[in-house]
């Protein structure tokens, strides 16, 4: 599905190739004071341009064509598009048959049975992204006062992340990372298990970002090494402030008042230039494969602020879920 | 939302204490033949009894009330009854003013005003699970051939796992675990990424299990670590298998043909024997607290039949999606 | 789908001679007051028993199995069986091959493949309602002060609807019946235009009770032959008050404030004593039928009560979602 | 909500007086042929243009803008785009004060605290089913060779339609309008009641149309008046097909094997050039009120083809559930 959220609710669009990429938000509340500046913040940390970022450069200026009216939301579905300004011309049918290593292109040629744009992934791009973090951004004001906000801590392994960076461009290869968490504020209650504990939500909309391959929360796999009497969190204020935060935030699917923290496994970019083991689909031979173009050796750089949305938007959606007890 | 699945849906209800836990299908297709002896294997393996399992003993003999006739299902919903026939005595009212370590007592008695049943974590609680488990045999039905099972692999720390069991027992303490699942078999293709990859449907159905902290899928939170070209797995047949399975199976959010793998992280249980600090809420004072009861010192031990239920269910879902090209 | 609502949602299950149907309700409000007894006096409007109404008795008296403790809601999934206690013993299954005349059983028996309970026409059946009235119940509970009622103000084509049942029980025959329902106090603004307009919502949970076949709102069907200059509301109060109230209450999809108005027709039952033309699949041969058993020949009787549950749970269910504009 | 279908979903988006009009469908397969010119007979039969229409004129000329690559659908999101070109300068802020009779401007500025766009009725217009209109052309296409087709049966009382019409337009009034629609070739068995009975889920997007105020199926409300013995539709063929269809196809909730038949019942549309009763909030008194602008007398002349697109909608959707016994 395309669509995410219950009551916020997101649909995406586009390919990397396409006129646009975009996104429909449905069930933004009215009023909401809205211009196409309170965007770029969040996209230019988007934005490629660092070393390690591909060379490919979109303006990225949102154009809104619905829900948005004399600078504010109607409360109608606000749409979003973004122009694909800058894309090459290579000729990406030649990969049905000889499939990029480490990308989808021959899993989604057989799904959608040849008739997906395979062009710079199509839909399956990181830059549908770019819709995300608008959405974001949407997400983020919705949720003031509460603050979310992630750093990439680690990449391909090094903590000096400019250095890793550096020596993965150099090699013409590609290195992932881990991007770390934060939602401070969330209130004592969101969540709604068994299904929809705040876990589930999240790593639902994290595990759609391209690229990520895991997702936990406060101690996350280290839980699995500790004891409950080192594991478990003492609370020591009546707000239900614990002393340590083990749990991230989370207690039986449900946020327990305290910082909600959770960490992002990012697999390395597919795209190298190093020359690769490859199949001939045709030939049914295996060959050494080298990509030429323009791509990401850390796209884990660019991520943080994909993970701050998708975080909000989440969010944002349970902050529209009633917790009412009626009076009777 | 305590329904789960697209066209095979699930709706889980019931209390730790409560008459009865169960499960209702909706969607799942008619004449599967079925009988109650079909869902002992796997209940047997979520029930307690080993060392380091609870003392709470339940039969988990299911009652179909609806869906089923002759011996088949009906194409109606579907839904199964489980008793709950051991349950203690003990006054869980007292864990509102001071909150059990790492139980939900705090958030969820916020969450609902003090109206939830925490008699043994009432609705939050692992007791749900022996209704997820029975939904997973179903699930394993409508998608043979294809093989799900998981293993516990490490216990606290240890992968000698008897020994870490035995030293928790003793120490009165707890300890979590990791638990690997496989499906060899999915066909290439399934998945419905942007929202809805294969990734975000199964963490969203773990992440719903008490006490998952961390999901991973193929090589996980080493993939930060890696290079591309260590990555990215090389296609090595006409029907995509690769040699290696980094991606778990799983690329662009869809299945390569390849086996699909992932990794749960299991926090330790919350109860265990050994004096912790806990808050009064109504002394606003920390203090000393001692659980007694029936509790699992390993609930990993119990778990891997729960990560199959979900990955199962997961699967039998895609599993009914349609993949057509129109012939025109 | 068995299930409806996407905040206070409903799930069915059960069939008309299985051992119980009954409802689980995910997402009630935790904190509601409630009693078994609470559900009789709705229950009984929907009991047979007056001249007209099957012979089949059933007491009808829910057990609650979860989600409720000490009295009132908890906040986790509500849910209420009734047991089938009544129910006869004719063999169903000769009318796999004769289809009673307007009955499902034909259509049901290829939808299934022959795997449905054809018994009391299964999953199909009228029985069913009891836990859509006892949704109802609820419903109403929660949206009080909103009052709705229905009444049946014809039948058979006759507004003396005593006369009408007489005669077509002396006939062994059914009469359909028309529905005419109000609910008072409803807030102006409730609804989800587009696809989520009040009367979408409400129609597609009408039209899910057996027998209905028409559903119209306010003027309904003569709109269509009235000119503007007459049918057009005039408001007559800054509240919205409109003089006449040809809309129904609704307008843009969005209650408007005034008293919401609907009717619901009801085709005869299709089971009747006389002799009917029916079709043997086995031979290929046109045959006469009679069908022995216990019938209402006018269940029309039965479902205002019905009617007005359904209008309740869709109110209950608009009433959770947020009206807000974000203050900045 | 501004999302209908389970499988084919369509999100609409879009103000009467903004840039564009448009709808996002997710889930139409790969490989459908389309081209800009597939449009034009269905978008033609939409266009006003004829007398009793409005003198706004569009191109409606769609822009595929995703989800389609060399002349097909790719399996992703299919956008499509119309632009408003001929948009009239109206300030339509002044009917905050004081709401057009017949029209949503008071309940929509409750609903969205004076936030909406009033132009043109914003987001509550007939402009938006330009797009509807579209997603129909897509479903058809899937749902071949079942065919749907729709007829304008009566206006303003009158079934001499055009003499009814040019009255109208002569005293500057509006009239509604009785549209007969039939699918024919669908096949027996789809539907998912209890809740998604083949009448709900076409009611529900039918009631989502702005002006319906009716809607049934068969005999729909004559039925009320029938008795059993006549409305029963007596089986005459091994494909059950019936002499009479007072059930129009659809019996349970399920279709039946039979033409499907259903009727919608238009109100007459709310801007009339006669004077009207209006209200001015401000003031708080009734006051005597004109509009001028373009208009439809007769919007129910445009409105055939918006039927057979709901129908078809609903039929490609439903197309798409599986109907699956397993084989063991």
């Amino acid at each position: 599905m395309n669509s995410f959220g219950r009551i916020f609710r997101i649909q995406l669009f586009g390919e990397s190739h396409g006129p646009y990429v975009g996104v429909t938000i449905d069930g933004c509340p009215a009023g909401l004071a809205l211009t196409v500046d309170d965007f770029e913040d969040d996209l230019s940390r988007r934005r490629s341009g660092a070393a390690g970022t591909t060379d490919r450069q979109e303006p990225d200026v949102p154009e809104i064509i619905s829900g948005w009216h004399n600078g504010r939301t109607t409360g109608a579905p606000l749409t979003l598009l973004f122009a694909n300004k800058d894309v090459d011309s290579t000729d990406y049918e030649p990969f049905r048959a000889i499939p990029r290593p480490g990308h989808a292109d021959f899993a989604a040629s057989k799904k959608w049975q040849g008739y997906n744009d395979l062009r710079g992934g199509g839909y399956l791009s990181g830059r549908l992204t770019v819709a995300l973090v608008a959405a974001g951004v949407i997400a983020k004001k919705l949720i003031a006062p509460i603050n979310v906000y992630a750093n990439l801590i680690m990449a391909g392994g090094s903590y000096d992340i400019q250095e890793a960076v550096e020596a993965a461009v150099k090699e013409g290869d590609s290195i992932g990372g881990l991007i770390e968490c934060c939602a401070q504020g969330v209130p004592c209650g969101w969540g709604e298990p068994f299904f929809d504990s705040v876990e589930s939500l999240l790593s639902h909309l994290l595990f759609s970002i391209p690229g990520v391959k895991g997702v936990e929360f406060g101690a996350g796999f280290d839980a699995a090494e500790m004891r409950g009497s080192e594991y478990n969190d003492a609370i020591i204020s009546p707000a239900g402030k614990t002393k340590e935060n083990n749990a991230g935030g989370i207690i039986g699917g449900i946020t327990n008042g305290n910082d909600l923290l959770l960490t992002v496994a990012l697999r390395p970019a597919a795209s190298i230039k190093k020359i690769q083991k490859a199949f001939d689909l045709t030939t049914e031979k295996e060959l050494g494969f080298q990509l030429s173009g323009r791509h990401d050796s850390c796209f884990a750089l660019r991520a943080p602020v994909i993970v701050e949305a998708a975080v909000a938007i989440v969010l944002a959606d349970l902050s529209f879920l009633p917790i009412i007890a009626p009076s009777q």
